[in-house]
């Protein structure tokens, strides 16, 4: 499975000593970013091709990250839909589970924010990841 | 129900021109600041007598929060448990819904992020607001 | 002097229990978009006729902001050239000082991030505020 | 010059499509951090001997960065006083000037927020890093 690894900025941790909770959301999308990268949609296929929004996202917590430890996040698809699709996070540091997200994403048209269908080689790419 | 209006930053919209997905946690972070407060709970008593934690969120958008735009977010409790409870936010412009959320806190020692009981004088203000 | 009052939030404290660093600059750009409208110029004017990009900033930290405190930040106008212009603030929590700051602004075209004249009237608006 | 290397995440770009401006401090933070590791001060290091604080930063843009390039921030102390330190950051993408910082820190007790002479080890550190 895909992982990416992100490290705790002193910026992102709040007055409890961990990583603030709206920080997870900016993690999972740090780490969908990569994700599609490595199937083969950077950054400049989003502005022309495709683009998604969220609408639905549902995390849980059952630990938590501190300053400047590694965050390890993998991720997989694990529901296909004809113009939405589910990702599947779950983080961890060293080993320890802190924050899972199911997150469902819409596809939309670059720059105009309207529901599209999954672009067929899109489709094919996340189907093949599915675990 | 109580409601906390707040106005989006330029520094909250991202590239879609929309508020990022995460800052939604913050502002419904930032409501249930306020609505505590209005329950008689202010900053000094979540430092000594009672912290939470989020154990899940689940959000779903539907609508969009574009610069400048006033965001009204009503917050209510759902769910009382021993050591845990749930607040529900409906987050609306101009009376259009944008998001919600679910969001189950766990009461815990402040400093120490271990769980303990709802404190008697939190459960019987939330147990009021309970719509 | 115009004055904007914004109230910390949890998610703006860091490990050190105070507001981190960079978001006295998310402070000072939300204070300079109300400032802005008071003058008339409110969130469509800056897509159409006028935007501005930061070229300078320099901040001063004489004390700092804690979770749930009220932040005045006072803004006045300091300098106004052809294409760029300077906004000096000072932000201060019950009275005591926290953090100044003087930022240079230069005029773009919306949407293209090219330098162009300050407007007529958004001259005359500044000038007239300049003390 | 000891440089690190983040990139541009999508929640840090604003609606001009640059990362938004108080992101460029969070930069310079997350630069000190692993420059600070660099030189055998790390994570524990900060909360136990010697912590520290911003009193003044001066920041100059010559250029934005856009979703997903690689930021590469240089770091160099340039002046080492008795309680105070300051450090030189040069930030470039892809070789392009984009925002040069001169930041003033004060050392504090870790805690306390109150100002100490900065630890002859540090000092020694920072001493042999200036260029």
């Amino acid at each position: 499975m895909f992982t990416h690894r992100i490290r705790v900025r002193y910026a992102e941790i709040d007055g409890q000593g961990v990583v603030f909770n709206a920080h997870w959301l900016t993690y999972f999308d740090d780490t969908c970013t990569r994700f599609m990268e490595t199937l083969g949609f950077g950054p400049e296929f989003w502005t022309v091709e495709f683009d998604v929004m969220l609408v639905r996202a549902e995390l849980q917590w059952t630990g938590s990250a501190r300053f400047d430890e590694w965050v390890d996040v993998a991720v997989a698809p694990v529901r296909l839909g004809t113009t939405s699709f589910d990702l599947r996070y779950q983080a961890s540091v060293a080993g320890r589970p802190t924050c899972d997200a199911t997150i469902t994403y819409v596809a939309v048209e670059p720059g105009h924010n309207t529901s599209i269908e999954i672009p067929a080689k899109v489709r094919a790419a996340l189907q093949a990841q599915i675990p």
